[in-house]
């Protein structure tokens, strides 16, 4: 008999009627000889709502009571999915993060997973019962709940079928799996059949916003199989796991691509130690995420410095580099709001190093232009104009050849 | 340093800004120097509206899950609350009932607390904070949420102020305190300044409804004194207590009435053993509770049985009744759903038997015919019709002098 884990995010039980056709899908895996834990968070916008409630009444609400707060909507989707199971004529019962035995951290809102002493749903599925775990939460060793921060359900899974050696984890989401692209862009993007965890971590970061790289990471730590689904069509899903063949790991495996994207240009900067920690400093302590740098080469000591930011963090960074760029004696500081980043990304393709000269081709060949470039061990990513952008994944998700089945 | 512990209820916490100004009454207690521990319920219909949830699911959810998932109304009332003091400057901390150590039974949606272990509370307090409790809720030994049922907050706040040594228990609801009648039936009702806890117990049973019997009790067997008052009001409200004077005892304290009742008799009954079982037990088997009891006098082996039971429960209690009624030779059964119950209460009255004729004066004088009398050692009700009602208690009030104060 094995074990599977399964995770149904908030759209999946957004309604009582989507919470039934949960429990069918928990109810055919039961059937099919498993024994099941399943996480759940929390109903549709609840987070969002109780986040509201909590606004009206503090402007600033104690992180511990927000963590208390924000558990009580995943536990309530993990009773409702309990009792539709119940329904059905099969035992079920929900358990907390707390009860489920997921020991945190006391960094509120953002804690991380201890270890997990997870006796409780052992003594449940040995009496028989589908074990539904409330996501996204654990307890501190004083008894204060806890919430794990974004990805946090995804995280609790993942965890969960490592501390139980589990077959597989399953994350039921909206979407099919992990495409080659966004759909939205390109129509003949397709599911891939299976994907390395690092390729994958590159594709989620990168804005494909299926599964969250906190959780990816830790399936690869555990070498847990994780897979990627939707939860209301019959597709088999994405399977993310380390044993991805050699053949095809020398592949691009998809095309990423974030609109998200503004860039900051220090001009006419004195090229002399302590610049760089003067200008990113003050953006570091503003919780402001700097994604891609490069200075030019120095010319008779004077250089340019270029950053990117979130585009909804410009002004913010533009209003701490102005006076930092001034006090340095730089000629200006500019922006570009209108940015966007394209990545080919796919295990090993540093080592065939053709791979970047034809991504650059293949933008060369339709016009566009490339304002910036960095690179990982698995990837290669153009920071070009955002009107060019949805041609750019076109053209390349063309040319790599990954609307073809099967690689 | 005196501990006062505060219930709010959830017509006290309904939204963002009554819960502010109830945080504002726990400042003010807060300000006087004591030490303060407050019992939330649900907001509004929250546990309505999670009972309908459950029931979009399943026709009839595991009692286990219902409570856990009922237990996160109380839950997200506790923490905002926390919240609206730390946004005034407080520290406040919430904690669920399983947190504040209420260890109950296993009857889920009906538990007993067994004991408070309220260590927690007490380090809370100890570092200055205010804790607010989530009611209505405890755990059992095996970790499993359950509720308390009816009267749960105000049981959840009686026993933690017992459990604490508390100096008094402070019940914030919506009405003034314990009226002397109901004032929508009498505009001169006034609210007392004190009561018994036997009397409080006779005018809740009878449908005050301020303040569940079940607290009451737990009041009288820890010598709790508790204060029932309006939450948003400035009056004082009533104090029940066990040290009400004799002089104060030996009188009417007040006027009850219930418009919830339904008269069944059973005509020409055999009068012979277990005929009273015969009816009674189906209706115990039904959870049909069968409140009056009165057996005429029997004349050549044939009597009347006659006995009430709440409205709601008529239909079902006739369709069993029935059946056994031909069974057993009785002639017929015949039912009255437009009746009244209506008390006068007051400690050791019995012993001054002038009080049961005095009311039956009265409403004869009124012209009101009384159906059927029972009596308890501090109360007597008369049986009447629905529509003489208010008539009767206003006469009632009138009579034994409840409109003025000081008594």
């Amino acid at each position: 008999m094995a074990l599977i884990v399964q995770k149904y995010g908030g759209s999946s039980v957004a309604d009582a009627e989507k919470i039934a056709s949960v429990a069918q899908r928990i109810v055919e895996t039961r059937e099919k000889g498993n024994e099941v834990v399943v996480v759940v968070s929390a109903m549709g916008d609840t987070t969002d709502e109780l986040i509201g409630l909590a606004r009206q009444l503090s402007p600033q609400p104690q992180e511990r009571e927000l963590d208390v707060l924000l558990s009580t909507g995943e536990i309530v989707a993990s009773t409702l999915v309990a009792m539709a199971l119940g329904s059905l004529g099969y035992k079920a019962v929900s358990l907390s993060g707390a009860q489920a035995g997921i020991e945190t951290d006391a960094s509120h809102s953002r804690a991380r997973i201890l270890r997990i002493q997870p006796k409780r749903i052992v003594e449940e599925l040995d009496r028989g019962s589908i074990v539904i775990v409330a996501g996204f939460q654990g307890m501190t060793r004083d008894m204060d709940i806890t919430t794990l921060g974004r990805g946090g359900s995804d995280t609790t899974a993942v965890a969960l079928a490592a501390s139980l050696r589990a077959k597989r984890c399953e994350i039921y989401t909206d979407v099919e799996g992990i495409f080659t692209a966004d759909p939205r862009l390109v129509p003949e993007a397709r599911a891939l059949e299976e994907i390395g965890y690092e390729e994958m971590l590159e594709l989620a970061t990168l804005g494909a916003k299926v599964m969250h790289p906190r959780a990816v990471e830790l399936g690869e730590l555990y070498d847990m199989p994780v897979v990627v689904a939707s939860s209301f069509g019959v597709k088999p899903g994405t399977i993310i796991h380390g044993g991805v063949s050699m053949e095809v790991r020398n592949k691009v495996r998809g095309i990423a691509h974030d609109s998200n994207v503004a860039k900051i240009t220090v001009v006419g900067v004195p090229d002399q130690p302590g610049i760089a920690s003067a200008i990113f400093e003050p953006l570091a302590n503003a919780n402001i995420s700097v994604d891609t740098i490069v200075q030019n080469a120095s010319i008779e000591n004077i250089t340019d410095l270029t950053f990117t930011v979130a585009r909804s963090d410009l002004n913010k960074a533009m209003s701490l580099v102005s006076p930092v760029s001034e006090s340095i004696g730089a000629r200006e500081c500019v922006s570009d709001s209108t940015l966007a980043k394209v990545s080919i990304v796919g295990t090993g393709m540093l080592n065939a190093p053709g791979y970047a000269a034809t991504m650059f081709r293949i933008l060369y060949e339709q016009g566009i232009n490339i304002q910036l470039i960095t690179t990982s061990e698995i990837r290669i990513t153009c920071i070009i104009s955002e009107a060019r952008a949805k041609e750019a994944v076109r053209a390349l998700h063309k040319a790599f050849e990954l609307e073809q089945a099967g690689v």
